[in-house]
């Protein structure tokens, strides 16, 4: 161990080598809320060459090595689990390109995504990639979860962002894969092996990202339905209508009415008695037209009985109000023990699975409080559930329960966050022997002596 | 070699098995018109657990397997270089399923793309990959060559059209990477390694297809240009305005020519004097709204100097010919000595490498005739070219001066059609030799007796 801090130090200097109580403190954790671990040093590599430098003396010592961006990870993958070096990302930031003929950026992993969500923004673009912790959380991380957030259903994830990467491999091998190209078949695309993998296969060090044309209107609306088919018919004919819409938000009425019911000197643009609420939004480019279009359908809907009630924000104030309905699930852990899950499963089925869950919850922990809401049009359902208790095994009781319907119905225990160490038991109720298997090989080819972020996924 | 045609009988019986002379001749070549070679024997099998016999039986005497879609490949990727089985999947091919609530439809590797696209049309959908081979290509090879063509820059390639997939890999082992859901982040994707690897790391036997809606309004109008410049803002001005368009197609002056020169008794939409032309198609949903706004676009584009003529089609029939120009190098071979390149390249350097690639080819073959047209907006420019002979080592020559320009600006050796046989010299070309030696890592890894598609990429 000292042999290693020696080499380590030797190569990189005290400035990238850290071993101070407060620096490791600081990187003991990610957002999961497990246990801390401290790592045994912590490496902020300036440039690739370093990153390349400490993972090959890493490699020769079989130290393992866990990969951090931005720590906001929500299933373990960047907590160490005990004797590892922790390499941070946090001093490789900044945007080495932006490319308008191309619409591409070409950006060092650290960067945090609001930083580079700015700059296409200036440059006229969008990035399509958006989610809550967009302060902190760093590119490479999100390509690292492949992150999903709030524009999935329009742009996709965070792997339909990038055209190339660069990484580097557990002997320090510089992979530089960079492209800017949509259209480049010469030979396997090796990028994928290094998205969605958690840092288990190689450390992001640099990105090319795609840009997206600005929408020049946007048009916000909140509609109750009957029947879970309808919040689905609606979804259809709205992407019908539109060619594609840039958010649906389907909200249970648990949950509408738990998030409504906060403040009760404001009312909801709409009474909590319907079973189910949607948010929906278009983003399109025709300023005058939209809004009249969106209108119309929503007329149209209400008509033919697919929504019971509407209304469309008259202003960017109404539009907030409405958002904040959806994003009010922030309040909960201030009133409630917080249990949130994240798994996706085939839309037709996510009506089915909310009343299954909803029965063998109850069954098991009478009263307790079980909200259900998500954007849908990407399979994706989040979970708020409040069991009265916020001890481990009551989680895993009910980590367990909500698990094994995913199982049975062909979902995925997790939809955006990853598995880390937190699903990590659960990964065989989404993925086949076989997959799994797969995976192992891919893993023991990259990494043969387990360097990297060993214990997770896996 | 008759012990294996015997087990191989006797596992899977003659009608899966077969060595006449007539279907072994059918199997020796793709459409790349490189020389053919007999395989030893054509395995056609009816399901997933027959490729898996067949692959396990394969693999344990060391027998090369050329896996073949549809023979439409332009690379060689299914042609046998001698002595392999071929293992076709033509008898693999249905849709099980179309899934309007999760926009998906799961199919047999070998079904026809067009009867795929048929299919999704009729259910109101729309399938996001359309190319000139629709009509004999499989889904199984479109998939195994991560085929491009004509909607990629609204859909993206075949890649972005898959969801879920299920591969044997060389071993017999089936992998069920079936997924119908877009955010499924339970480890790796492993469906990646399949897609783009053209047959060399597994056999693709099912695929869960997405689908997108139907646009309902479709405008189409051909440009002149003067500047390559101008042909790049003409697009990026026409995303930012729609949001998007449906087809882009570029042809620089000499295809132009070319093309509308055929014959001369039709009258081309704008005279052959611009030095670039760009049929360019939007496919919106406001059928009544869409028309007047893209008019009113290119009224600005014309006053802004961006474009110096413009015809805007008034019927099916008016936007058919502007197509059938972008389509017209379907009767070079009736004319010319063919040789067609596909390569990409970062969209801002397009205008340059046909310029150094132009005066390279003119200095060594002067006269020659040099024709460049190209999607641009997702980087994949296509050559035509006459050198007066079609001899080897002409085309060798003129490869080799193309792609030694591609190598140098950064570009892709294969934009689309995959590196097969004929690319394999150059794949160094375009891709680093750790990114290739990762290519090799992970084929070793997944088939280590070599034996799918051996020769091929790598
Ligand atoms: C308020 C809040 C809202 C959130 N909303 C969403 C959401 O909508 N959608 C969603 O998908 N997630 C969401 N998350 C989860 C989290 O933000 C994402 O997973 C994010 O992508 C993690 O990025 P990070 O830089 O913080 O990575 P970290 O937490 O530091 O690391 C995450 C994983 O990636 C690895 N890693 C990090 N950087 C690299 C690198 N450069 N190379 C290799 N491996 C690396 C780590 O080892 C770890 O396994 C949210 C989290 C919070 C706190
Ligand atoms: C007229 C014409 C127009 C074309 N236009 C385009 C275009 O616009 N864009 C474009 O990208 N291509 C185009 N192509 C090329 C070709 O059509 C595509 O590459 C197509 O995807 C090949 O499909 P296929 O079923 O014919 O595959 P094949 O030619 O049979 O095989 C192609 C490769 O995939 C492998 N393979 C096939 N099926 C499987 C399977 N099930 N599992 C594993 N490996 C498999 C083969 O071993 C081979 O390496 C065109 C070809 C023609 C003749």
């Amino acid at each position: 161990m000292a042999a290693l801090l020696d080499e380590l130090r030797q190569a990189l200097g005290g400035e990238v080598l850290s071993v101070e109580a407060a620096i490791l403190d600081r990187h003991a954790r990610d957002a999961t809320g497990i246990a801390p671990h401290r790592p045994l040093a912590v490496l902020r590599p300036r440039n690739t060459g370093e990153v390349s430098t400490a993972l090959r003396i890493c490699n020769s010592h079989r130290q393992p090595v866990v990969p951090q961006g931005g720590l906001t990870g929500l299933a373990g993958g960047a907590t160490p689990r005990g004797g590892e070096v922790v390499l941070s990302l946090e001093r490789m930031r900044g945007i080495e390109e932006l490319d308008p003929a191309a619409a591409t950026m070409t950006v060092l992993a650290g960067t945090p995504l609001e930083t580079l969500q700015a700059a296409a923004s200036q440059a006229g673009f969008l990035l399509g990639l958006d989610l809550g912790a967009r302060g902190s959380c760093q590119i490479g991380g999100n390509l690292s979860t492949n992150a999903g957030g709030m524009k999935v259903i329009r742009y996709g994830m965070a792997r339909e962002q990038v055209l190339g990467l660069e990484a580097v491999l557990a002997d320090g091998t510089v992979v530089n894969a960079l492209n800017k190209m949509l259209k480049n078949n010469a030979g396997y695309d090796v990028k994928h092996l290094f998205i969605g993998s958690e840092g288990t296969l190689g450390i992001v060090t640099r990105a090319v990202l795609r840009l997206h044309p600005k929408p020049r209107s946007s048009v916000t609306a909140l509609v109750a339905t009957g029947r879970y088919e309808q919040v689905v018919q609606l979804l259809r004919s709205a992407q019908a209508e539109f060619g594609g819409v840039s958010a649906f938000e389907a909200m249970w009425q648990d949950y509408y009415r738990f998030v409504t019911g906060a403040d009760p000197s404001r009312i909801p643009p709409l009474p909590a008695t319907s079973p189910f609420y949607v948010a929906l939004e278009f983003a399109g480019n025709d300023a005058e037209g939209d809004p009249d279009r969106f209108e119309a359908f929503l007329g149209r809907a209400l008509e033919q009985g697919l929504v019971s009630d509407a209304v469309i924000a008259k202003s960017e104030r109404e539009a907030r109000a409405i958002w904040e309905i959806r994003e009010g699930v922030g309040a909960w852990n201030t009133r409630h023990n917080g249990l949130h899950l994240d798994v996706s499963l085939p839309i037709a089925s996510i009506g089915d699975f909310t009343e299954r869950v909803r029965a063998r919850l109850q069954q098991r922990w009478p009263g307790s409080l079980n909200t259900f809401y998500g954007h849908i049009g990407d399979s994706n359902l989040h979970l708020s559930l409040d069991m009265g208790s916020d001890e481990e095994h009551v989680r895993h009781a009910v980590e367990l329960c909500v698990y094994e319907v995913v199982r049975d119905m062909g979902g995925s225990v997790s939809a955006e966050h990853g598995i880390g160490t937190l699903k990590r038991d659960y990964l065989g109720f989404s993925r086949s022997e076989a997959v799994v298997g797969l995976m192992r090989t891919v893993k023991a080819a990259l990494d043969p002596n387990d360097i990297l972020n060993p214990g997770k996924v896996l």
